[in-house]
């Protein structure tokens, strides 16, 4: 990013964080508050098609996926999208801009709904400037190249939900979705059930082939029509591309575990959480719950499951990357329903493949702020997790305290709306305190943020007056916020590090409307 | 309608038909032919809404539905759409304008997704002023009141498929959709396949969900949230209604019958059409076929599935109106999937709840000509009936040969872009010959139906030289139309009654891209 070419003011939002007025060249509010922004105007609208330009057989393979992309005009300065359910298995978006670039295409803006280590190519990518830069969450070394500033545009940290609505709301316009499909037929229904590539729901497609002007599917398993179920609708598709591998499944877990944690302090975190919502009163039978597919989320979900079964009772819907564990406790008949989004292992797909209660929403319905609601305000506890959290109550999650933007949003602000969002977070990791005064990135404000369980103890946000009273006569571990972080700084002998950033914003976080919450700051050269 | 009002002029359209440039004041095009239409611009597009605006516990069931269409801002002059799954058993729309009749609202435009004779009433409201026309199927006694020239605006007869264009395309903007669900949470994801109002699939509420500015759900069984499956998505619905029925599922079928014919005649046109499918080549393993919930077509379905037995052979998919006939060739392995868009019975209904291979599909899906494609191509067969049918091989299914208004088009129209059309329909009527010089009204262009099956013959389309090719050397009667046609006449001693009109337009016919393909005119006063 060229400094000279700095085309926007810093103000301050209604955060108190300092945040640009233009992003890429597109004006862009200041966040003003949880449910404070109003949105104006009409959805974003794609071109109307026509029969009469398909195929009138229905068959849309063509050759192989340049012929695709060059049927579907790609040039200079489009944006290309692709979805992440293959995680760090991806194969589709490399090849994308391996393709663009042989084509001699140039400023490519890539709308990924997230990027992975795996993405790491494109990097050489926005070196040669085929991509001029990558609007999704940026992991790993893709984060560090945008953190250092290599990035010619800025980064745009969405949530899920926000990502959805940022194409919904025509804030980002996708000229070619290009969508890996485990099964497709040749007129375009497409679904991640089957096939070698098989790995789950694809709702993470659904805005991209509603709203943009082209749509590739790419297939390494072409099925007889119809392919149902039709996760992806054939009726908006353009082109059907056939080849060996669409992704790994394998790899859709990478660095991270889906097996339940051993740390004992994880374990005990997961505990408190379980018996805090206990304690609370906040169990019942047709309890809805959401938690992530990380050890002390599947830790705490046992616990949880083991409760209900003390209590007789039993969940509704149970939500999150969904795992084998979710999928047992839904065929021991202690859950209703397995809502997913996102597939972890082979367990969660054959049980969506098979069993009609376990249902694939997509992210509209999950998350979209931009909607007449959506299904997080019916979960009755969500459990998440942060890097950071400070004193009041607001949490990050994309970069550590160093600055360095590591990790995307995924779905955690949106998840933040459940009716108790509850936060699990060491007050100390390595020696540091990880409770601040103020977080280094604002990613989830506080006043969503109802409970922080640490392995010192349980913070309840003062506003949520109810839980601070339906506990206080429990024997649960209960302190102020400020009183853990205290602690955790006599243990560390010092507060959490301050990081040393530059007054160079290399990338923004969106809230879930769409304002803009927090910056991203370069890093200063090593 | 005031003549002196009159804002259109005519000209006569690619088929040599007299049809107005503007219809309710807004500026039509005629019709180009078949394929010519290119449509221009975006899709309409909703207002954007906020979850910040709606209830934060996702609860939106308000008292009754007079609250909700006073919350939606009902006034004078909106479009209020409603859905016919229930077809002649629906009670939500003469409900509807009951309530706006006791609130003081004038000019409505009622936008159904077809209208029957339990509609009836809506009549007095357009003598009141209460509603100002009907767009959408007229059938019955709605039919002759707009052939009679008592409607206050013009009638806009649609395609399904025509209909989800117009909603698609903008030509239609919905005010409040009002859709009757036999199973909805609070939430207002709804279903209609469980309670006591259970009607099947909801396919015809997503163009109105999903483009109206406002929704209602109004159902007559609330169930635990997630209502699953999600026909009609929560995240689109403004607000959820329960009273205490919303539609008699036995009056589905009216007037019809979902026996098979046993009528000689219909019978022999039945396995005529079978033999035909056979001697054609047409047939193989993996069929597609569609056929209606009509006494001849479910004949046709009972020969085609002993055909296809005797030859080792199964269906693919199956489509039509869905009745048990359809759901016992499923159950018993001779097809794979029933696409359903309309249930006729409770065994259709049963099979869609629970047989994974009972599919529920949208009309956008099934017959939108302004997507990129549709199944309708997919089908390699389409068997259909018509009011009459031309020597050029066109065809009227809305008026009768007097020129009386007195059917919705329905899919029919949509249904024609299979890969072989076959017209069902008795050479002469009560001693009236049914093929004639020239429609009365012209709804299916010629080049689009494929076979005429009489009676007394089958007439292929000359276009088709490959069927005329494939049939050559077989037994079937094969014979020219135009004889068909003399041989009718000379055994009821005359030519098909010509209807006298008025030149004033009523109504007219769409084409499934939106342009002008014929207009209806007024009945000459009794």
């Amino acid at each position: 990013m060229d400094d000279n070419a700095r085309d926007y003011e810093l103000v301050t939002n209604a955060a108190g964080r300092l945040v640009p007025t233009r992003v890429n060249g597109r004006p862009v509010e200041p966040y003003q508050g949880v449910y404070a922004h109003r949105p104006s105007g009409r959805t974003a609208a794609p071109p109307i098609p026509t029969c009469a330009q398909y195929p009138r057989d229905g068959n849309k393979v063509v050759a192989d996926l340049q012929t695709a992309l060059r049927r579907c005009g790609l040039r200079d300065g489009m944006t290309i999208s692709t979805h992440h359910h293959f995680r760090n298995g991806d194969v589709v978006a490399n090849q994308v801009f391996d393709l663009a670039a042989g084509m001699g295409v140039r400023e490519l803006r890539w709308f990924p709904s997230a990027s992975f280590p795996c993405h790491e190519p494109v990097i050489r990518h926005m070196d040669s400037g085929v991509v001029h830069h990558i609007e999704g969450s940026l992991n790993g070394p893709l984060g560090e190249y945008c953190s250092r500033g290599k990035m010619a545009g800025m980064g745009v940290l969405r949530s899920h939900g926000g990502r959805y609505r940022a194409i919904q709301d025509g804030d980002a316009h996708i000229d070619i979705a290009v969508l890996a499909a485990p099964a497709a037929d040749a007129f375009g229904n497409a679904n991640g059930l089957y096939g070698p590539s098989a790995c789950g729901p694809l709702g993470y497609t659904h805005a991209d082939y509603r709203y943009a002007d082209r749509v590739i599917v790419v297939t390494d398993n072409l099925v007889e029509w119809p392919c149902h179920p039709w996760d992806i609708i054939g009726n908006y598709v353009d082109y059907v591309v056939v080849q060996d591998s669409v992704g790994n499944p394998n790899k859709i877990v990478s660095g991270g575990t889906t097996e339940i944690t051993t740390d004992p302090e994880r374990l005990r975190m997961a505990e408190t959480v379980a018996h805090f919502l206990d304690h609370a009163g906040l169990l019942h039978d047709g309890f809805n719950f959401q938690a992530g597919a990380g050890g002390t989320s599947l830790a705490f979900v046992k616990f949880l499951r083991d409760l209900l079964q003390e209590k007789g009772m039993r969940a509704r819907a149970m939500s999150g990357g969904t795992t084998g564990f979710l999928v047992d406790i839904l065929e021991e008949g202690m859950a209703d329903y397995i809502l997913d989004g996102q597939s972890f292992d082979l367990e969660a797909i054959r049980s969506l493949r098979d069993n009609p209660r376990h249902l694939a929403y997509d992210v509209m319905q999950a998350y979209n702020f931009h909607a007449k609601g959506n299904s997080t305000f019916m979960m009755d506890a969500i459990v998440l997790g942060a890097t950071e959290v400070d004193v009041d109550f607001n949490a990050n999650v994309v970069t550590h305290s160093d600055g360095k933007l590591l990790h995307g949003i995924g779905g955690w602000q949106n998840s933040l709306f459940a009716q108790c969002t509850i936060l699990t977070i060491p007050a100390l990791r390595r020696g540091t305190p990880m409770i601040r005064d103020r977080v280094t990135t604002l990613v989830g404000p506080g006043e969503l943020v109802d409970v922080v369980v640490t392995e010192r103890g349980i913070a309840i946000n003062p506003r949520r007056t109810d839980l601070v009273e339906a506990t206080s006569h429990s024997d649960l571990p209960i302190r102020p916020l400020r009183e853990l972080k205290e602690e955790a700084e006599d243990i560390c002998g010092c507060t959490a590090p301050e990081a040393e950033l530059t007054r160079r914003v290399v990338a923004v976080v969106e809230w879930v409307d769409g304002t803009v919450l927090d910056s991203i700051w370069q890093l200063p050269e090593d």
